[in-house]
């Protein structure tokens, strides 16, 4: 899965909510340490996508990172504590690119076209990150209530609106992110052996015919 | 809500899955053993219409059936086991009136018809027995493996495919079910205080939008 950075582009705290927020870092926060951080990241999301996500170990992160193993666990707590900060970090990366990266996901491309690059984008983040889209839903008071997902339900609405979708655009919204319910995509993919891209054009095939029907 | 009787309809055993079997009842059951049962269960439906699910207990069955509180909890066990007994005579005969029963539910009437009838009948049935069904899921290993649940999704790909649906119906009546996901209509209901008949509008414009798009 390709990922895009933005770094120049500064994150509205206000419309990006994290899954749980991490303890703000402390403005003096040395760049090196910055640096060592981002490095490690970066290391661990080489090994999810080399070795999958079981494959993400405390011990490995450090070897090829090149950093002693206490760094990793001083820097992370602990293996959780490491992928809840990966999973907020994809989360915001995520919400950064369908609100202000380039289009189909990002404005500029008609409201059908995004639609079906979220659902897309979607599906392979809760393929990446599986069993910890769970556990994060799972941390929350229920699943309607990830801060996220409200965020992606505004999202569809507004998407809706913009195809001149009228007729109750949010609880449409709703039924179509309850297609792209983790769960239900994990269920889909593991129990049943769908691939991905099957489920991409489900999707696709879903939205296109909800917003040209007339 | 109407409940229609099919007194002179058996079940097929094959097709008609409870969410937890009974255990087999003795066949030499005695009739009046018989009769009780059906009177209790009877009551016990009044008194959720009059009342709610929370207005049922053990003690007003028994006085509104006019038996004695032993043979009640003789007869379920608790108050737990009657509610379950309850939800398999509804999942059963919400079965048979969608596979066997008069249109435009069941067979006879075009499958768009019948699917939008099989939405709106969901959605009554788990704003009637809210909490018991989510219980019934979480007694379940998942929420994909409620037994009646397979079924459902058979009856939604069957009627896609009456309406001449071919693009994956299988994965499409999936994401149709997942609007219809009981965690999901009670949270609507109960925390956002959307009407009942507002799930079901919306969900004869979702799956009139998917049939009728070309």
């Amino acid at each position: 899965m390709v990922r895009l950075l933005f770094p120049g582009s500064k994150l509205d705290p206000v419309t990006s909510i994290p899954l749980r927020p991490e303890p703000t870092p402390a403005a003096a926060e040395r760049s090196d340490a910055a640096r060592n951080r981002e490095r490690l990241l970066l290391a661990a999301r080489e090994l999810i996508a080399d070795c999958g996500t079981e494959g993400l170990t405390m011990d490995r992160l450090a070897e090829r990172a090149g950093v002693g193993k206490g760094t990793v666990f001083r820097r992370f707590g602990s293996r959780a504590g490491l992928m809840l900060t990966l999973l907020n970090d994809s989360e915001a990366d995520f919400q950064a690119r369908f609100m202000f990266g380039p289009p189909p996901l990002g404005p500029g491309a008609p409201g059908l076209d995004r639609l079906i690059a979220f659902g897309a984008e979607r599906i392979a983040y809760v393929v990446e990150f599986g069993d910890l889209v769970l556990a994060a839903e799972n941390a929350s008071r229920g699943r309607f209530e990830v801060p996220a997902a409200a965020l992606w339900l505004r999202h569809i609405e507004v998407l809706l609106r913009d195809e001149g979708f009228d007729a109750d655009p949010w609880l449409m919204a709703g039924s179509l992110s309850a297609a792209l319910d983790p769960e239900r995509l994990l269920d889909l993919v593991r129990r049943h052996g769908v691939p991905p891209e099957r489920l991409v054009d489900s999707w696709r095939d879903l939205v296109t015919r909800v917003v040209r029907a007339r």
